[in-house]
């Protein structure tokens, strides 16, 4: 299997690469925003792809639901129905599923659950996830796998590691679609002796790419930074390692000094719709009082589209209003800073001034 | 007084103009698309535009409550604060406060009212209303009127065409900003005598534009159009002509044909939000089972980039996934249908075509 990913060149931990997928090259460090249900929310592909994203994440489990594969094969592919001709990562669904507390069954051959649109039952396993993610087209396509909420038992972890292991496995013969990558998943809560384990297995199975799964779910900050951290050295140097569900400028720029290439997560553009802007000089809430009369650009550091158009007093008489333009304003600006920040630690990166860039930008956001 | 107002040619009673405004020049007949609160709701100042809208109505009611008039003043007008270069009409806020009955109470001198928003109470003079609306920077100011609901008896319409005059011939006498052309209505309900009166009154005041008032608000659309005809018929050949509050096709059209020049709805943008979709083949919801799976565009006949780029079956998936973008690509569609309309009846008019396009669109509308 030919690689799809290139190391150019590391600094300390985090690494500076490149990512060849078939709608697109992907420079890494990359932050990848969430297109849930095949749109970014509020925003349109051409705005997405304006704020320099490279890469966009779609949910399984919502696709699945709504619109369905039949509609969506029918459509093109899931890069026709929404019209971006970028590169699109699927999540399995797993994390979704399990997070249905008391309308989901898992047994060894997959997961039985309810949706929460409208009670139907429906059913995934590691073959019929990974069909439906090759049916949509996507590039990278992740592996059902099973997740566990913590604080958990260690029998609890080892079951999650046990299972995920065996499903990858499945995934890996079921494999079918050439153009779509598919990446294995790592589980292990915080137990290090079980993360080793799930890295060592899921590493022989000899997938183009890995992520670190189980984190974001409960832990404190400092568990997951350290989890992480030893869990991206279990990976193999020369494939991509993505870390889901993180979005805070602070935990992507720790997730890259732990040598992790890709992220995803909400935060920018839910942070967006409810007013939270995400600036170099920290997050406030634009709704704020002291913004009504505020005539400086929500970041004056900042060359997006939305800061060079319009004031903070604008946007906050939006976001009183209920206007509907506040949330889209911010959500893209939320995500220009974001994918400007991923621009800037790869540049970091590769000038060997990774430290003293994680450094400014650490005690900025602390502000 | 100079006139704004260049008149090229006519067809029948259908008029094609040209409106000189201190923001740029409006071709007419045209569509004013409502940026109630300094926003056309869901979309950028650069989408209005791009959707070829010329210029675009703003409320004083709501604007005078928020942000408020200290506020927008500071923020160098409203121009420079919604980031809009182009003209700007406002209206006087007569109609919304007239709406608030049990909040609202009439003088000779004004009205007195509560804020929707706070409870809190405010008083319009036709003087601070003006005043207003030239700190604001507006290309065209709307005098404070009277409107009175459908059915009145003919006591209260001829209540409401005195004081109008009055009202009318203070403003007019209040008049200071020079780049902004201030406008008289015209109301007399259905009564063609107090049309009549109404009209005299108002031209001898010499405004530089005149509009419609007290239609659209209970009337019969026969009723309407019929009032329509004769009251424009009253207004001078050589200034501009103003059909408040009108904005379906069906209505634009037999205005044009009546003579008007200007229109201003909500409509489309409320039926965009909505899900409804204008086209040129008619109205429809775009919720409709029927277009779950139809992959063509919105309106085949349409050139605007979400015709271009979206499929009907996209657009349902939005609106039932109650994502955001589905009311921002409608409400462009929307405007963007209204713009080429208008652009079509100028040209129909120029090349002396306009009864047989008239028949075109009323009938494609009607199936």
């Amino acid at each position: 299997m030919p690689s799809i990913f290139s190391l150019r060149t590391t600094d300390g931990s985090a690494r500076r690469g490149t990512l060849a997928l078939h709608h697109g090259t992907v420079q890494t460090p990359t932050f990848m925003p969430v297109g849930t249900a095949a749109t970014v929310k509020a925003l349109t592909p051409e705005e997405v792809r304006s704020a320099h994203s490279q890469i966009i994440l779609a949910n399984t489990y919502h696709l699945w639901l709504r619109p369905g594969k039949e509609l969506l094969v029918e459509a093109g592919g899931i890069h026709r129905f929404m019209a971006w001709d970028g590169p699109i990562l699927t999540d399995s669904g797993g994390f979704q599923v399990f997070s249905l507390e008391g309308r989901r069954k898992i047994d060894d051959d997959g997961v039985t659950f309810q949706s929460h649109i409208d009670g139907s039952t429906h059913r995934f396993t590691p073959e019929n996830v990974l069909a439906f993610e090759g049916a949509l087209g996507v590039d990278i396509a992740m592996v059902l796998d099973v997740c566990v909420k913590l604080p958990a038992t260690r029998a609890e972890i080892e079951a999650s590691v046990r299972k995920t292991t065996d499903w990858a496995r499945r995934s890996r013969e079921a494999w079918k679609h050439p153009e779509t990558q598919v990446f294995a998943i790592m589980q292990g809560g915080l137990d290090r002796e079980l993360r080793e384990r799930s890295a060592r297995e899921i590493v022989a199975l000899d997938f183009p790419g890995y992520a670190i799964g189980g984190l974001s779910v409960g832990e404190t900050r400092e568990e997951m930074y350290a989890t992480a951290r030893y869990s991206a050295a279990l990976l193999p140097a020369e494939k991509p390692r993505y870390l889901m569900g993180v979005g805070t400028v602070r935990d992507i720029i720790m997730a890259v000094d732990c040598g992790i290439d890709m992220f995803d997560c909400v935060y920018p553009t839910r942070c967006g719709r409810n007013g939270r802007a995400m600036t170099r000089g920290g997050e406030f809430s634009i709704r704020n009082a002291q913004y009504k009369r505020d005539f400086t650009p929500l970041d004056p550091e900042c060359g997006c589209s939305v800061c060079t158009t319009y004031t903070r007093a604008y946007l906050n008489h939006l976001f009183r209003a209920n206007e509907m333009l506040g949330p889209r304003l911010l959500s893209y600006h939320n995500i220009y800073v974001l994918n400007d920040l991923m621009r800037e630690a790869r540049e970091a990166i590769e000038l060997g001034a990774w430290s003293a860039f994680r450094d400014r930008v650490l005690t900025a956001t602390a502000l």
